[in-house]
């Protein structure tokens, strides 16, 4: 069992659904990610929060066993915070507001022990602060894998660039998967973004699943098939968490080991889109999700007669 | 391996596409299934063209061993025919018109030697005359597959209803399951169609694959990924006709033959797309299906450790 370190952001949600809302939830790409890995490693989380982020907050993923040292808090500083909807077709997020707040002003800076954790995760944000992050490591993580979004592609091509050739990872959904790559057809479209530097592009797609080239062979796992999808918010980090967190439990970089960390990624995406927040991953027990990984092999079997 | 019989339309269709176009290919339901199914086995075809259809159709339907002899020619009328195109979602195609022709009056009256065929495909036409197809059968077939659309959803429905309680299989795309069911979820749709009758649910999902509940068990397959899809019309047929072949070929009607059948399906499908019309299809050998059908497995294999 390796570490597992991930630099992102924390937040504060406000989401409405078509099933309900809340206001001010715990959310963001390192929150999602840290809380899902921590069932399977141990995670060091680096991010910051303003002097208005709930404690109860830090002990539910101190409580996880995440190691929440790296969690600064900016004093006088607000709360990172996302506020969006989501109609009847719940791959689509509207975005109503975002406050950066105190990450306009993050600069990662890892504390010494955490320079030389053989598995990290660089979540969605600023590929400047990606790249910087990497530079900061003493000892070249075993794997490092990243995620991006619309906004980096467009603001910050040449960053993103540049940081996608020293990763081993991308996760990144369809959408931005074609936008990166200037093509619409997304098998093409991953075989491009390969080409950028990532040997293995992870290429999520919502309620259809995840989709993998890696060693130039395609791998396509469905999303676990779920009779009431709540809130679909945090899905992407939590999937890159349960991935991530099964890699380095196992110690694992190989591709057989890539294709069963999807299938945890996928299966703990499908709990945290059961209910808002981290409020059904909160509630998870081990056994859920082996049962859950059982039923998804059982899933996309094929016996050949 | 056992004999198969369906019953459908058989078209001229005018298609157009961001990569092309085509008037009055060959295509219709009954075509694409008879064509992708004399693959595996034995297909006997029962449809009604008019008197302009041209023999060189005919011809290469019997040159891959598929019994035309079911195929009715209505002297003075006019082949049924489709115009339609599709934008770069090849998804969803827009119907551009819809000439029935012969297929209005289409009566399918099954030469005796097709009334115990024991593999049946019941193709997308009015759900009544699917249901006075099924009654004209001496023997119950031993599998009896329908596929649907949303006109008879929305027009037949009642007839619909009716046929569902007797069939084994149902191929539907997703749009139109969910239209069925009247749930959008389309977990609780495939229930709820499955509680309609048929045992076995297929949802296809075109570039996304197909699902299937099969004894209250799921199972997702992708679609296989291509680099260019040319044009889907026919996909979906294509899809029955690589399954249903593939089961009438084993004599198979339990779940494990059905995962295989719609591997088979999909594999089938992939070659449509690729080209207009048939001419994929025409092309194919059957050394190239086998060797998607193991690039197929291997896309969604997961070894455990």
């Amino acid at each position: 069992m390796a570490d597992l370190l991930v630099v992102g952001s924390v937040a504060l949600d406000s989401v409405a659904t078509p099933f309900g809302k809340v206001d001010d939830a715990l959310g963001g790409s390192a929150t999602y990610f840290s809380y899902a890995a921590s069932f399977f490693t141990t995670v060091r989380l680096v991010a910051t929060v303003g002097a208005d982020f709930p404690e109860t907050h830090v002990r539910l993923l101190a409580g996880r066993g995440v190691d929440v040292a790296g969690l600064q808090t900016t004093p006088g500083g607000r709360t990172f915070r996302w506020v969006g909807e989501y109609g009847y077709d719940l791959n689509e997020a509207r975005t109503l507001d975002t406050q950066l707040n105190v990450l306009a002003s993050f600069r990662p800076d890892l504390p010494a022990a955490l320079r030389q954790v053989p598995y990290l995760f660089l979540a969605n944000i600023d590929p400047e602060l990606q790249l910087d992050v990497l530079r900061q490591m003493r000892v070249r993580p075993r794997l490092v894998a990243l995620d991006t979004m619309n906004f980096w592609i467009t603001s910050k091509r040449a960053a993103l660039l540049r940081v996608l050739r020293e990763v081993d990872v991308i996760t990144i959904n369809d959408a931005e998967a074609r936008q990166l790559a200037g093509e619409p057809n997304l098998i093409r479209a991953a075989r491009a973004i390969g080409a950028l530097g990532p040997q293995v592009v992870v290429v999520k797609r919502g309620e259809y699943g995840a989709l993998m080239l890696a060693s130039e062979a395609f791998f396509v796992a469905p999303a676990y098939p779920l009779e009431s999808v709540f809130d679909p918010t945090g899905a992407g980090d939590t999937f890159a968490g349960g991935f991530m967190g099964y890699l380095a439990s196992r110690e694992a970089t190989d591709r057989a080991s890539m294709r069963r960390a999807i299938v945890h990624g996928s299966v703990m995406a499908s709990f945290t889109v059961e209910d808002f927040s981290l409020n059904r991953l909160t509630r998870l027990a081990p056994a859920e999700i082996e049962a859950r990984v059982a039923a998804f092999h059982d899933l996309m079997r094929v016996e050949n007669p």
